[in-house]
């Protein structure tokens, strides 16, 4: 059966032969040339694996013409269904649970609510009852899939532990293998954001980026930092906390526990609240972000404002990094232009490398990222192909 | 004669034991295990390499213990007077030569004074004449020094051009390799914050630490990340110019054109000021740290406000990057505990992951530089042993 061997064959790290499955899952399709490259591995060795792999029904192949022209490229890609995985986010009220196949479609997506600071007993409970059940009407026990990747509302480190921090109080110090190792598949876990620099690196609008930053708007702000083609976790794994960065010693009290960070002003949370009080009711993420692209001019002042300050907020992290790509994510980010033309304009005044000085092939770009409403969840899937972060 | 074997081998990139001299130089002194690892050889690779270059008079041995005790480890370094390298800083306004043995021993070091805003073809003929005039009294022709390094007050390309920016204005847009291909030896040039953290890998306060941040604070202040134990320039050679993170979108006129950039606060050419204005009179830097330490309370005010500032600043950084060590470095640094116990306390109330919430050996550590007064000259030589940004 397909996915029991492709299972054995992702498991088995030793194998050339696995090493091109986990290139191939990372990357979604590939040449044999880039095999070679991403598997560290020979021609000859990459050839003979594929037809092992071809002849197993585990990949199929498709010819591509670069601009419809010229010799044809052979791509190869996983069977779609030879095999599942599960992305999780352990969300601050909800907890998303998804399957998805080996070419990341999407078989199943959805929302448990939770009340806030809810424990990691039963966020466990929750996650075996409706996961288990979401496979089963896929006609799949839970140990049949690849893996269950869980993508976390703060920093932990790489062996799965939550980091001591305000911002998940009641996950403080959490183990979570120790939780979730009773899943019966390997189970992989990281920050929600830098999942969704994942799910952009293997799917999306980070494809062939091997240095990059995701910067994620939403409710909280977020990021991750990719050098190398490696998301870079710093040594507590809160590297890229791009949030929590100090706006104004003075300003508002943040979550975190310090004063006047980023997300105290350009944080959905804190535009909603004001959206909130403006209208008179609580007012969604989603309403508030069409309404402002619809014309509504207190909510599009709202974005504006927010913008300038995110802007200000990247042009730090530019100043650090000089980064050449920077993708912007999260669901403030749906308002596309209205939000990214001010962000980039700010930027553009705070960064030390100014665009106005460089040559056009030495500026950076700036990229709206292509999975705005679930780049957590399918990057906690990405999370089990790369294998990134294995805790159980 | 060695160092003309040694010269060979250096620029050997191909052969085995180029390969462990270029570890060694860039070590300063290994084990044989050490030159495994950092030259990605086989063991009995690097022993014959070993017995090679001891046979030719190239490499010296010493056993040390570990605590004085135990079985003793045999460490492998250059014979100091197997070569020589040069090492130039192209400051505001002076020009800084100094040559080096294998081991960093300085032979020679001084600083010419020039005019501010000198342009290039002035630098080259001060270098060559100069550079020339130290070689000949070592009996040394320019040619046989294995390289020159060169360290610039601002961001430069990997291929030696300096960046289009206000910082140097008479020099953007200069090719390096154009201005210093007459010198007749390989010439390899970057910023002098990252001249300064090759230093300090190299022989100083981070030794075998791959992931680190360095922060100058000298009339400017500039920084360098380094990953990997990789210095990372970013898109523009302009990463970890920390000196220009906007903390005050409405603060004074940077000479960079941003505003409220940290070197407008916490740079010692505004604390110069202030303390001439106070004292009526020129202070110099060396002078004014000197005098805070033995208790000038204005001139401790300034330089603890400064502290106060510049530890915000490295929160930001800190944020960003979550490093696991942080090094002080410049003239501002000889402050020592005056200067980094603010410092650090500032950096704790600014930064996303703080060390109260952190287990012990979770905690980032922070170590003043080991070369604050020559960093950025001996950083310039070790660029040479590292043969990293070679442009001619």
């Amino acid at each position: 059966m397909p996915a029991d061997s492709l299972k054995s064959l992702l498991t088995r790290t030793d194998l050339p032969i696995a090493r091109i499955v986990r290139a191939l899952s990372a990357l979604g399709s590939a040449t044999s040339l880039d095999l070679v490259r991403v598997a560290g591995l020979a021609r000859s060795t990459v050839s003979m694996g594929l037809a092992e792999l071809r002849d197993a029904g585990l990949i199929v192949e498709v010819e591509a013409r670069q601009n419809g022209m010229g010799r044809p490229t052979v791509l190869f890609s996983l069977t779609p269904d030879s095999g599942r995985c599960a992305g999780v986010l352990l969300g601050l009220d909800e907890i998303r649970i998804a399957i998805c196949d080996m070419a990341h479609n999407v078989l199943s997506d959805r929302s448990v609510p939770m009340a806030r600071d809810y424990d990691p007993e039963a966020a466990f409970a929750v996650v075996r009852a409706e996961l288990g059940a979401d496979c089963a009407a896929l006609g799949l026990r839970l140990s049949d899939l690849f893996g269950v990747g869980l993508a976390v509302s703060g920093p932990i480190s790489e062996k799965g532990v939550v980091a001591v921090s305000s911002v998940l109080p009641t996950w403080s110090g959490v183990d979570l293998s120790a939780v979730f190792g009773g899943l019966g598949c390997p189970v992989h876990a990281d920050n929600e954001s830098h999942c969704g620099a994942l799910a952009e690196m293997t799917w999306g609008a980070a494809i062939g980026e091997p240095d990059f930053i995701l910067i994620k708007f939403d409710l909280g702000i977020g990021g991750a930092i990719v050098l190398d083609g490696q998301v870079r976790r710093g040594l507590n794994g809160s590297a890229a906390e791009f949030g929590h960065l100090t706006l104004d010693p003075r300003g508002a009290l943040c979550r975190c526990g310090n004063r006047g960070c980023l997300e105290t002003m350009a944080g959905a949370s804190h535009l909603l609240k004001v959206a909130g009080e403006m209208s008179g009711r609580e007012v969604g993420l989603d309403e508030f972000v069409s309404a402002a692209v619809d014309g509504h001019i207190g909510y599009r002042r709202l974005i504006e404002d927010a913008a300038d300050i995110a802007g200000w907020g990247a042009g730090l992290v530019g100043t650090v990094l000089d980064p050449p790509l920077i993708i912007v994510a999260g669901g403030l980010a749906k308002a596309g232009e209205l939000f990214l033309d001010r962000f980039v304009g700010s930027y553009d005044r705070h960064a030390s490398a100014r665009s106005a000085t460089l040559p056009p092939e030495r500026r950076r770009r700036f990229l709206l990222g292509r999975f705005l409403a679930n780049d957590t969840v399918l990057g906690a899937v990405a999370l089990v192909l790369h294998q990134q972060c294995r805790i159980a």
